[in-house]
């Protein structure tokens, strides 16, 4: 929701050119709260606001703008008056706003950014989306383990207009090689002993990550620890960044959006929904409709080879729908709790027996409830038959026995069993065979379990129908 | 996966009653990762281990174990035993674990700690689950805005060892009315200007949370504005506690975890799916497998009153599954896309014209593109009549024309419509509403779609093919 509170004030400042009073009010703020704010302006006037305040304010600032609302003011404002901005951005946040303004934008800021920010950035963009190396910022505090608390102190003091983070100091050797860290912590609780060597209070043993490692790894190993900060080093364990907890948040957030999207099979959009385009949006739907389609298509395929049972036996094609979807509902159930399960770590490979048992339970529970209920709707539909226009039941609708409509409840239990096993199970087959469980979606489970609904609706049918076989 | 590593190790140390060994491996390593190495251990070694280590580190460990471990450590050491354990955790995970365990075990735990302990762990326990009372740890510094940067670090250094983060501090008057915050950046950074007064440095507009606001709500703010921790305030702005990354980490966790469960249509699990009892599973799988039941009979009621059309055009019925599945799928993905948007700040209520033109587009663009495929498809299986028994086509088996072929084709286009719009809407309609848009999950678009697909098919049906009306 766009915050229209401060609005009309900003605007007026702007018509009177009150840069004072814009100052004040960028300053008084959050910069968080200041990009909040200003969500309601045009890109041109948020830029206005900015050249009012000091530089590195307005670089805070800017990183909490929209992504597409700061490609919107680059591309606007020009290579030439943004490229001092985008110098003093944190390395990360302006390593993923160059990777989206327009290419030609991009290739005429780099030029003008600082020598060691330029060669920063370019090493940064090299590193593939979704590793460690796109995510980490290069800003981070490199100590020598010679140090004293106090020294320790007064150098972080002296860079920390560069650091991203204060709180996690790393100490390396003159190669950059990963040795210790020192947190803020470990330095403030022993402020009062300013000649303690920082080597004595250094934790030797870092959790690391590579640079190659994949981002949801990294957000894991951060969020287990409990950490707010993790190391990014080489191969040779040299120090080449650090992630920061804002930034596995984000991480965790994206993954949960992929994940959605993957259960209801859509390919994960990069954008927001509103802001992807229709087309490529049209297409990341189509591609795995198109696939179930093809898959629903087997089960026309399955029933025309009952053609000619469905007009001996015409209340066996009401509940088609309820059967089929009694299975795909019951499938989606155990999938998505065992996707969610291996996700969080809850569920494991090596669980598959106890996976196996827990839905084998759930399965007979729940189909046996719901062939209970089903048994009496079903008898209650098919003796009721909708009369004639004539007043007369119509002769071709035979009312079923007792016996007969046994078929229903029989086959809601087969199926809602088969749909927990093989929702269960599919997903960790899937993991197994190292591909991601997440792509056995709901919609695929439904599709397995429905072809199979059929084909044991069918089959019960013709063992309990008299003239089927 | 439990990682035996260091199982044989720790056993053989324990054995041997090795207290020096087992002190050092707990020493060298990362909390958490002792923790993780003694996963496999029973409950009563995992006490062993502990009680070999010092005190402060003990608790450390102690709060990285799992959950479930650690109440079965509480309950198998006693209140006696555990007390001291209990009595050094943060106040936050202490509540946490004190609500898990058996409630006799927690009545005769609580007279064991110290009485500041107690009475606070008793006020925390009042706060309801969800909100940010229940969240927060009151382990928080709080500085007189008098002090300087000098005296700042002092008192933190002081107080360190009872406080969950040394990051931020927070400046109170005498009646602990919140009056600003000073970061450990802060403070590091003007190291080299002890004198400075902190009220100087601190900022005053301090983002809160209100102790009864919704954990959700709290996760987000910390999520956006980037924070290491947030206060916790009442309704007069009195400090009551705070809430740091780790916890809000663990609050989206969990939050992501309980939106795929609705999405499936179960009743969010507290517990893990492994650790979760059957009773408990099949209740909460049941009551909306149920709902939907009931739903789908519906859609039973709908095709009664078709019966004699399946007489006498017997190929409708081998395209029910197809029509409803492909309504179904394209509904559950413009649901999730809506409730993950709504989710993430992306899409938002005065956002819904933007919603129903994308969906109309989608609708028009998937609809047809079905079409087009099930009308190749429809021909195909209609004209290859299985051949019975005797080698002729079987004459009740009649063949449809092109013509009547085309409402499977129409019937797939309006039913993905009927799908986007159901799906993109109801969501936003929820929302609306003040209801929970996760509880518009895609099984209950599906089942919606579903009747409506069957309703759409026979109408078009009826004025298509000649003779049914």
């Amino acid at each position: 929701m766009i915050n229209t509170l401060y609005l009309p004030e900003l605007r007026e400042m702007l018509a009177e050119n009150d840069r004072t009073g814009l100052q004040e009010f960028c300053g008084a703020l959050h910069p968080a709260r200041v990009a909040e704010f200003m969500e309601g302006l045009e890109a041109i006037e948020m830029w206005q606001v900015l050249q009012a305040t000091e530089p590195d304010v307005r670089a805070d600032i800017f990183s909490f703008v929209e992504e597409a609302k700061q490609v919107e003011i680059v591309e606007t404002v020009g290579p030439e008056g943004i490229s001092r901005l985008i110098a003093d951005m944190p390395a990360d946040d302006r390593v993923d706003l160059l990777s989206e303004v327009d290419q030609e934008v991009m290739e005429q800021t780099l030029p003008l950014l600082p020598q060691e920010d330029r060669r920063e950035t370019l090493r940064l963009l090299g590193y593939a989306e979704g590793t460690a190396g796109a995510l980490m910022t290069t800003e981070v505090a490199r100590l020598s383990q010679t140090l004293t608390v106090h020294d320790a102190l007064e150098a972080i003091s002296r860079q920390s207009q560069d650091l991203e983070t204060v709180y996690y100091n790393y100490v390396v050797d003159d190669q950059d090689h990963l040795l210790g860290l020192v947190s803020a912590r470990d330095l403030v609780v022993n402020f009062t002993r300013p000649d303690t060597p920082i080597s004595d209070l250094m934790q030797r043993d870092v959790v690391t990550v590579l640079v190659t490692d994949d981002q949801e790894a990294v957000a894991e190993k951060v969020a287990n620890y409990n950490f707010i900060a993790i190391p990014v080093v080489d191969h040779h364990r040299k120090l080449l960044g650090i992630i920061t907890h804002d930034d596995v948040i984000d991480v965790l957030q994206e993954e949960a959006t992929e994940d959605a999207h993957r259960s209801a099979s859509v390919d994960p959009l990069e954008d927001g929904y509103l802001e992807t385009v229709w087309h490529q949006l049209a297409w990341k739907r189509g591609i795995w409709l198109t696939v179930l389609f093809v898959a629903a298509l087997l089960t026309a395929l399955a029933l025309r080879g009952y053609e000619e049972d469905f007009q001996k036996v015409t209340w066996l094609v009401l509940f088609i729908p309820l059967v089929i979807s009694s299975g795909g509902n019951t499938g989606s159930q155990s999938a998505t709790l065992v996707i969610r399960g291996l996700t969080t770590g809850d569920v494991n490979l090596r669980d598959w027996r106890r996976v196996l048992r827990k839905e084998l339970a759930m399965g007979l529970c729940l189909g046996g409830s719901l062939a209970a209920i089903g048994y009496l709707c079903a008898v209650m539909l098919t003796r009721s038959v909708p009369e004639s226009a004539d007043g007369v039941a119509s002769a071709v609708n035979a009312v079923p026995t007792l016996w007969e409509v046994l078929v229903v409840p029989i086959t809601l239990l087969l199926v809602v069993m088969c749909g927990t096993m093989t929702g269960g199970l599919l997903p960790l087959l899937f993991q197994r065979m190292g591909l991601d469980p997440a792509l056995m979606s709901n919609q695929f489970v439904a599709g397995i379990v429905d072809i199979a609904g059929i084909l044991i609706y069918m089959t019960v049918a013709m063992i309990m129908v008299p003239g089927l076989w």
